[in-house]
């Protein structure tokens, strides 16, 4: 009796080779352009100390986070987020040169409620620059991620940024509490999903002022002029084109404490943020005592791919370029010839390890997306000629053996 | 009161900007040859049910595993081995072209015992073949993963073969009932560690004929012949440089049914296996209850990662190429500028943020092991001009900025 087949982990996702090639690239460029900016890689644990990790992200974050004990009794826990593995990696090696400027683009885990576009298990790519206070570093994040969206071609985008300090001050200025401030953030932060309506209500449930929305708006506009033209100045000079000051921009995480940006697709709004971050100059020191200003950025990986993949800019990934048929099992020394020949050439390809029916063959390329099929049976191979089919164009020709390769990169490129 | 530091699990390890760069790099040249080889590439979850994982990898595996009760109260385990998510890949997706030729380069975890050169969280480096019992499969995920060795420069290298249906056959004619054949591989596989006395004398006590290993090597090279003389000339045919017939070869893992290999180092033989596999023709029908063949190998590449290191293979690798050095607050504009042009020229470029002390950013680019600095004072950013030094070579160069990115480049290569 056929056993029942072994089950994925809901929430969990396989990357089938043609979805795990387009993903390859994309992570692939996302390195070179954080490369460029001046980034160094940096691998950390999938587990950490629970220790490390617990607290850190709020109440939810407890709740999703998989945490167990290991066989030596340890808690431990599987990394959230990529910021806090950092903080420990800064508090730990001394002698990193400073700022350090590093790129991670790794999973991270949280059980969360399985949904259209929610996942588990999710690939983070994160740039952050610690130790530095200077506004140049946040327009370099800006700047970077910018940059790598850029490369992705994920049609025009548009950056959103404000910064939390001039929120606080704004709000001081306007009587308004320390613990007040925090759920006003919270509830304005909610303005492009609630509507403006709803705001007002929240705010007037909270107990603020009537008015208090639009005297924040009005002050708002007063005190950030100068900083906005900075960092649009900045962000242009470094290559970002489209910027906007948004007032109403606060993000969630607690631990912001300077600027605060996201980024939209503007062709593909519906996606909301495919990435934000900010400056954060507590959190190293809530982690490893040791007082140090940084700010960061991250990529959220899963939810710009289905972005892309709906701007058809993913295009079907090829596995292998060429396919060596196998016709007869006696010519299997010229057909492993072939074949090295072509991979020493630089050229991906593989061979058909059984001599079946030639439409099985056919059907096997097709399937893998193959480019071109090498066809020698024992007359070809007796006259040194072989067989190149285009599986695209469903052209065939008969080229020496000895013009194998050149052939087969003409018919490639 | 500073904090105390917090730690880094036991039997993990962090990956500095230097390491990461060279495991990427060797990851990547992995990747390529593999693809090259006609093996795509695919991704599955860090957790399984533990359903799944569980009874698949003796005694041993079910202690060191690292398993858990997720918020949903099932049980699930991260994954041991890159295999048997395969084998449950092989069974979810009845439509993948077949055979289906996978590799995957990924961590897995094992709660092992620290010691020098063993880790809790380790990369593999896996290509495996389902769907074909053909030997031209065997030969080929050998011989991709010999020119992965090659391409990394490994020195000269071997690898060794064997066969399990040759051992069964020559042990089953020497009326050795099945399960003394298992206890007589495991004994004799641990030659290379203990040596030919100790090998005879344990199989002494298990019960064995005094001149059963004499016996077995006769009939082995009696009855390899053939199967040696195929093997080796489909290898030499995929252009693989050096092997090795070794009948005392077994390899531990229970589930092989075929062919098993392993690669050693010839001029670090100390490292011991760096690579090896085999054909488990058994182990899809007892995952998933389809009867499937399969041969696979695998890249340990931590311990390469060692060999390389030891070999003075890895250079140290380089972050960024360019910095532009920052010596007056008011030329902020144009050192931007300068980043940006260096980046849009695909150099990797950053910025020293403060207007701190020359000798302090001479200081932070060596660490990094930056090549080139770019120098501008508000004297040559009057007449245009622009200073470039030759971080390794001490060397420095006036230049007009307009020639800055060739000059720049021309120093990089």
């Amino acid at each position: 009796m056929a056993k029942e087949i072994p089950k994925i982990l809901k929430g969990f996702r396989d990357y089938l080779p043609q979805q795990q090639l387009a993903r390859k690239k994309v992570i692939t460029k996302i390195s070179e352009v954080f490369e460029r900016f001046g980034f160094s890689p940096l691998d950390t644990p999938a587990l950490e100390y629970y220790e490390l990790l617990g607290g850190k992200y709020g109440e939810e974050g407890e709740q999703l986070m998989y945490k167990f004990e290991d066989q030596g009794g340890r808690k431990v826990a599987l990394r959230y987020d990529l910021t806090v593995p950092l903080a420990r990696v800064f508090a730990t090696y001394p002698d990193l040169p400073k700022p350090f400027k590093r790129y991670q683009i790794a999973n991270v885990w949280r059980a969360d409620k399985p949904q259209k576009g929610r996942y588990r298990e999710l690939i983070q790519c994160d740039v952050d620059i610690i130790g530095t206070d200077s506004i140049i570093a946040d327009a370099e994040v800006i700047a970077a991620m910018a940059a790598a969206y850029k490369t992705l071609e994920v049609g025009t985008f548009l950056v959103k940024f404000n910064d939390r300090k001039l929120v606080d001050s704004v709000l001081t200025k306007l009587k308004v509490s320390k613990e007040d401030i925090v759920s006003f953030m919270r509830t304005v932060d909610k303005l492009d999903k609630i509507g403006e309506r709803k705001v007002q209500e929240t705010l007037l449930q909270q107990g603020f002022e009537k008015d208090i929305l639009s005297k924040y708006s009005k002050l708002m506009d007063d005190s950030s002029k100068k900083y906005v033209e900075e960092m649009q100045n900045l962000l242009s000079g470094l290559g970002v084109e489209q910027m906007m000051f948004d007032k109403y921009l606060m993000r969630g995480l607690d631990y912001y404490t300077g600027v605060v940006f996201e980024f939209v697709l503007l062709e593909k709004p519906e996606f909301g943020s495919v990435g934000g971050g900010g400056r954060y100059d507590n959190l190293i020191e809530q982690t490893t005592g040791m007082a140090t200003p940084a700010v960061g950025g991250s990529i959220g990986l899963d939810r710009l791919l289905a972005a892309l993949e709906e701007l058809d800019v993913i295009s079907p990934q090829t596995a292998a370029e060429v396919i060596v048929f196998n016709l007869d099992k006696n010519l299997t020394p010229e057909y492993l010839n072939i074949l090295t020949n072509l991979r020493n050439a630089g050229l991906d390809a593989e061979f058909y390890y059984e001599p079946a029916k030639l439409d099985k063959q056919f059907k096997y390329a097709e399937a893998k997306n193959t480019q071109v099929a090498v066809i020698m049976g024992s007359n070809e191979a007796k006259k040194r000629k072989v067989n190149l089919k285009n599986l695209k164009e469903k052209q065939q020709i008969t080229v020496d053996l000895d013009d194998l390769i050149t052939e087969v990169k003409s018919m490639l490129w």
